[in-house]
């Protein structure tokens, strides 16, 4: 990690980038207000911290010993207080700001009318962001995989109803991508790229994700510790994407007998991230229960332990769906939990004392 | 389980009993307001229900096949409504009421000053009960084992001082046994007995502590699943002791590398058993966390997943604490603890709909 | 599922896999030496049995409900008893025959000359089959990944050692791929293909490396359940390639404390899934142990679990390895593993009765 | 831990005990053939090691930070070689010594005739010590508990039975206590005590058992971590009772879906826990496994690993037996069991090269 003085020069930059490379690393510039911090990324072991300190315009040259340096609370507090805690900008939606924010909306796209009338009831609940999977990643290959696993045509089309629902609300949109070649086509459509669970460690993937620029809600795999979630956040900041929107998802329960949940949602795994990485987090309480009558519940629960957000399988009328149907809460019971989360995060965010 | 007639006759009843005695299983009743439902205790295989349904005074009997059916959410129901859920009560203290019991206290008792000065700052802070461990359980023969590890008179020192504190605070008691020799004497001063998350298999102790007829106070362990816990509960409630706290407090935590919690606190056990069974459940977020830095979030999280409780690590000076110093909060934090969780729980509580 | 008469001409297949698409499904056509097995690829519950049942030249219909049917017993069994286990063959190797199979190399390739150099030992010392990294998935983007990383030419380059290396001397060579895009590439160089544990869900890749045609050498994720694993490798059959080599790796460590191990090395998986499916199963003991004191104990038991080969790190000076030095074993050491796990297999092995 | 010279008089070694009793610690006084080490049981942050080093006849006097140091292969290393690997002898039977050791039973002791019957078979097959139930730890109070559980007097008439089996097919015996009350009644009957995968953390247990100077079989709780197991058997060591048989017996299987197993056998522990103590292992492939199928297998798995023997059940009908019917193998079975293993020992011994 290198520091450069207030008033380096963007030549002073460009020559210490140079000097990165010639050492097989690659540079992650990050201009503050202030000052700009360079990262490295890669193999620190190869790189003569002494001479970079010597360039001109390096205030102070370090190596810093964790998988994930360039997303930590240590990298922003170079910053000196600018960039404590980021926040993920989406048109006018601010993920990880003052208001808690919710993703709402089907498991899988499954039609058009589907589509359009759930955005309209996500909408009043007080939704900002439409959900919606195209390319659904199945543990059996014998199940629906999604719209877009039919063809490119029915992929395309989706989208499109995706996107257009999402303009005709007055919503952003997310949805997954599940392979690197349809990483090009959902950009083009979505505001937000989601990947699953399981493809949390599929580095390729999170290289070209990161690639588009675009906002990434990046989802925790089940049987992921917490540092091994940040290591692979890494890999979309080393790119020099650092608008990264953490999901705890649920990890896998444990103990014999039968499962109640179908993951065991990690709650406490919120207040330790925020305390570890300046990037914001959101809770998904329905793939964790897998059950929609634990989803006001967890919801609250989710919110009073810091979360930035959450993200909800909604339908109306959930014994439709096709995938994952017993797991969607009805658009009355979405406005519900919205209100008691809104009510919540007032007695618990930071900053509460001020105002109690 | 058997379901007797409302007039059915104590006579009757007792015939009952002895009739189910004859076949090496044991009788649980429950007299409710209305009827007397009698569970059998043992392997059901061996009962003739068609013999049973057939005696005077019988509406009906049924086989229940769940490891844990004297506890259950079913059994409760033949009540007809008056037993939903049922309510522990201690003194003036009802856990499973309607407001949120705190329960607060050093991990180990000390000395007497420590105890006292501890018990005064919980009542302050707006505890309803005093905790403090006299036989501690630990993982190393090499640590300290609590005060009662001591001798038979420092344990009966200590536990006389653990009544004192409560007298003299109007705070009821609980304390842990962490062996059958130790549970007579623990009853002779504690108001509650707990039973550690290490003894939660331990038959022959829980048989032990609920024959005291005491509330106990039982953990689930860290790597049970709900169905195991509640077959556990289910030796205490065997001994017709149904005044049984259960207590959600973290299991093994998932995945490689660092651990930032020392458990993964499973909230969602919070809703999912008090759908299975009519027993009250807390949670105790500082044995899960193992840090005090996350004790506000977790606690809040847990009052809106539904617990009816917490119980919470606090000393007015943690660094001095012998045990798990880095896990106690301070008596201010405790009272912003407690004040923010009793604004959720008028948020989150069941028949919330009908106050907003 | 539909079983073909053993008279069913070539036309009448034909049919059917028509009539299966028109549903929305796909066809696995399995030709036997007495008879034809369609099995359907896709949401089964759209099918109508009854319909294809009437089909000329078809046996009988019928619904398979488990995730992983063209890889299961129950499926090589309507090949009344020529398909009972399945051999991958690869030149003159068999893997799942009746000979162990042992695979040997670096973790990663890092030059000509320490790979030429594994290569000759790892044949002295009785190795098939040799392994090399070139695409490493690695944990933090900080490490080390691979020289096919570094760029397409080194990647290539890298490649051709590797198939050099096996062609002087006379070892069939494996390679992971970690992202789509390395698919063809490597396919050009490698007899068969790897993918790694963290790449288990990744289904689109599983497609693309089972469209080569290559043996896939594919590695259970370490968070995975059998049926899981068993589930994805059904990616690979529903492309129509059987050839597929299971490998389990080790699985998450369970409990608090110290790691002796890196995973917990699962061998009842290997007697488990030779009942589950006809698919041979090797293991890897370098990755579950992470040490290589284990090495021979650990592989020893392997065998005597049933297993149909290893795959084992080795290195001519393991403290030297760029990647998982603490894992591999001396040429010496290899020889010697492979002597006492080829006495195990005769004690162990099917059949074993006739014989002893 | 404290070294006595060579030359050490009793006198000498009795002063160090007292001074060390005077810090609250307890003292485990270790006589080897050339030397005395005298391990410090409790915190030994209290402990004064410079006035200590300072004693008459005192070597050497060190802390050792290790939960698990007296049975540490750090603590035999002070003796010089002499106890390098400690071997457990019942009447002529020695568990860690040449032989791997064959411990067959049924899981719960039924009557007399079944258990003679069960003993003359294990003895004809080739087992060296008899097993069976009388006090069972099960899951649901309502399955049956064992004989012992119904009264004091079918406990003794139970007990009697399985000392007159092993009286007269010349087998040790071993059975299980699950409660502190037990212990004294089954140390009159057999010649192992045994404590169950669930009692592991119930220290007051093995407190008690360690007391009665027999040798004590102790299971590995299917939660807890090599680092825990060992730091439990250490309660046992720290009553001076170093007869400790550890058993490995499964853990908590990983990931979702189908469990094909009851519980994963984790080989790796046995090698590594003979590098981290003295203490033979074995290991209990039946329990893990809960299916009789895989027994062969995973029998010959664990002597590969290096177990010093095998705890198996075994029944002459196993469909018969009330408890884990599906785990049993038969006489025959269990024959060929022991006839493979020992051809692996032979193969995967310490010293096998010397042979080979």
């Amino acid at each position: 990690m290198i520091i450069m003085n207030t008033d380096a020069t963007p030549e002073q930059i460009d020559q210490v980038v140079k000097e990165i490379k010639k050492y097989g690393l690659r540079a992650d510039v990050s201009k503050g207000k202030y000052r700009t911090i360079i990262g490295l990324v890669g193999d620190e072991r190869k790189a003569p911290f002494e001479h970079f300190a010597a360039l001109p315009g390096v205030k102070e040259a370090m190596a810093v010993e964790t998988p994930y340096k360039l997303i930590s609370k240590e990298y922003s507090k170079f910053f000196e207080g600018e960039m404590e805690k980021s926040i993920v900008k989406v048109g006018n939606i601010e993920i990880g700001g003052n208001e808690p924010i919710f993703i709402a909306g089907p498991c899988a796209v499954e039609g058009k009318e589907q589509l359009l009338r759930i955005a309209e009831e996500a909408k009043k609940a007080g939704a900002h962001i439409l959900r919606g999977g195209i390319f659904k990643p199945r543990s059996s290959v014998h199940s629906f995989q999604g719209l877009g696993s039919i063809g490119w045509e029915e992929a395309k089309t989706a989208l499109s109803w995706l996107r257009e629902a999402g303009e005709r609300f007055n919503l952003a949109v997310v949805t997954e991508v599940r392979g690197e070649n349809q990483v090009d086509l959902a950009a083009e459509y979505a505001d937000i790229l989601q990947t699953g669970t399981r493809n949390m460690y599929n580095q390729d993937l999170l290289t070209k994700v990161a690639r588009t620029k675009k906002p990434i809600l990046f989802k925790r795999h089940f049987g992921a510790g917490i540092e091994e979630f940040l290591s692979f956040a890494e890999y979309i900041a080393a790119e020099g994407n650092k608008d990264i929107i953490l999901c705890e998802r649920g990890v896998l329960p444990v103990g014999k007998g039968k499962n109640y949940t179908r993951y065991t949602l990690d709650l406490a795994a919120v207040p330790v991230i925020q305390k570890e990485t300046y990037l914001p987090i959101i809770v998904d309480p329905s793939h964790a229960a897998g059950r929609h009558d634990l989803i006001f519940n967890m919801s609250c629960a989710a919110i009073a332990a810091g979360a930035s957000g959450l993200m909800i399988e909604m339908h109306y009328n959930p014994a439709e769906a096709l995938v994952d149907a017993q797991q969607a809460i009805t658009p009355d019971e979405l406005k519900e939990v919205i209100n008691a989360c809104q009510k919540i995060h007032k007695i618990t965010k930071p900053g509460r004392n001020e105002e109690i």
